[in-house]
């Protein structure tokens, strides 16, 4: 499985390429990173953005609030695996025309979740595209200086662990599509509400960033999808990793779908749009970042093991053999 | 023609409505400036946040490497006219599809102004559209704390000035149209290759920002047109303004245009993608200005002064008579 990581998806491969040449300021980590510092001469401001694409990332028929509340999630997700205090988030807008409804609930949705997590508008450009409608979302956290948890730091010998539950939201966006997921939960409106939710609305794990901050040796949110954002993580880190498949945590939801054969293991881990925390925690302080997860009501599972290496992540199967992944994770190109 | 500042356009009646409630944070302004500033405890960071779409922004077919300029200079121009020093930057780069030849011509030009205006890439996120391209940049900026120049602050008696030259960038577009400055230029090739650099490849004036931190009462970059641009800082500051129209810098190219008959006074200051700085100036610091931008090599004119009152900024002609201007500036909606 070396050759995937060898073999980096297309949009990894154009940032290398083109992009990282341009990153020469330190707080960009070499474009390598889920999030920039800048060096605010006595704490960091953590810098990511985060855009979303009617069509692509969201369905054009979505409430207007749950896209509103996804483009600002998707960053605070960022945030939170970094170990970041939410401060603000600058928004670009681009729409085919002002539909007044359709802003008005956007607007609600954003005012509703900036309260909640404490992160306010602080600015944004407003324009007209002949396109599907863009939302890019520019968000910035406090932190300590130099206290930003990064991908790279993983050590062999570390847990790997995991916050909620893996696949949900790809099995929901199966759901909207009319697909097999659809069909196979024919009846259970409770389980397809559950995943149609997970795919609307990502649970960004703000409440566990300070515990990250303390315990991870590195982290990054789930966004592409559990095993290519965990190849990442070790590329970053130069380590490489054993999953317990059996150990991934999922819903009941989610297990209903797979026990009426409809997805596996594969699906759910290669799905993406997940906003979970991954994160490499050394063995001393597993305990201590699991207590903290408790007090803030997150569940936090332990998946896996960081092993020395740098081949791709093995998940290994109920009988501790090697599940074969067609792709890792989400490619736009 | 108070009248037109009752009647905002479209798209800052939008923000007024949904997005002004959720800017909370006292470094948001209110939504009524051109950037943001973040408390970094002991210096602010400056915050500001500009998109360019294909098809609306920008000509599909220009060079990649002017989209790349034209897209981060737009950003550094709010930083110039904000007094800010550019810091970084992190980019979303909405594309069709990834063609290498396209993206390296790009990455050439980002990075070329990347050094020269001292502002490197700190991060970023690529996505596939199914739409036009679309390019948003969030860029930074230092000031010491509460230095940052508003909008808002213009007082009656100030000069009103204005760097470099007005209403070349939209004649450029014309000309790329093949419109009616086109067939007027036809012939005079220079002239014709100055308005479209003009378009394609603003001129930022960050080597003006520390002075206009230390001598303006007020100011902004002109991207929309100067006669909305002005009526904005006017509102902004609960001023009114009067400007003498001949006294509008204009290139030569731009006066060919004019000598022909094919454009007037009007579309010069209602165009739009101009990016220069319009500041409102003491009359005891118009000469420490005027200094500083020569040592500077940017040109900076007095076009008007400020008054007392709350209409829309008037533009006299050579006899002293209004003139009528149909739009103030380009709205998306």
């Amino acid at each position: 499985m070396a050759d995937q990581q060898q073999n980096p998806s297309g949009e990894d491969a154009l940032i290398a390429r083109y992009f990282k040449p341009l990153a020469t300021d330190p707080g960009a980590f070499g474009l390598l990173d889920d999030a920039a510092t800048l060096d605010a001469r006595g704490e960091d401001i953590v810098v990511t953005t985060d855009a979303i694409v009617a069509g692509v990332h969201y369905l054009p028929d979505d409430p207007p609030d749950t896209v509103a509340r996804k483009a600002l999630r998707v960053n605070l997700s960022d945030l939170a695996a970094k170990g970041a205090t939410p401060a603000g988030f600058v928004l670009t807008l681009a729409l085919r025309r002002a539909e007044e409804q359709w802003l008005a609930e956007f607007a609600r949705g954003l005012g509703e979740d900036a309260k909640l997590f404490g992160c306010p508008l602080l600015g944004g450009d407003t324009v007209s595209t002949p396109g599907p409608a863009m939302l890019s979302i520019t968000a910035f956290g406090r932190a300590p200086r130099g206290a930003m948890v990064h991908r790279s730091g993983a050590k062999p010998g570390d847990h790997i662990m995991v916050t909620g539950t893996i696949g949900d939201a790809t099995l929901g966006l199966d759901i909207l599509k009319g697909g097999a997921v659809a069909t196979a939960l024919t009846g259970d409106e409770a389980a397809r509400a559950f995943l149609i939710g997970r795919y609307h609305i990502p649970q960004p794990r703000n409440a566990l960033a300070l515990a990250v901050r303390d315990h991870a040796s590195a982290a990054m949110d789930v966004s592409d999808g559990l095993a290519g954002d965990l190849a990442k993580l070790c590329v970053a880190s130069g380590v490489s990793a054993v999953v317990d498949a059996p150990s991934i945590p999922i819903s009941d939801a989610c297990a209903a779908a797979l026990a009426r054969g409809v997805a596996g293991i594969e699906r759910l881990v290669s799905g993406g749009d997940d906003y979970e925390i991954l994160c490499a925690v050394p063995e001393a302080r597993a305990g201590s970042l699991a207590l903290a997860a408790q007090r803030a009501g997150v569940a936090l599972t332990t998946i896996g093991q960081v092993i020395a290496g740098t081949g791709a992540p093995r998940f290994l199967d109920a009988r501790g053999e090697d599940i074969t992944l067609a792709r890792l994770s989400y490619s736009h190109f």
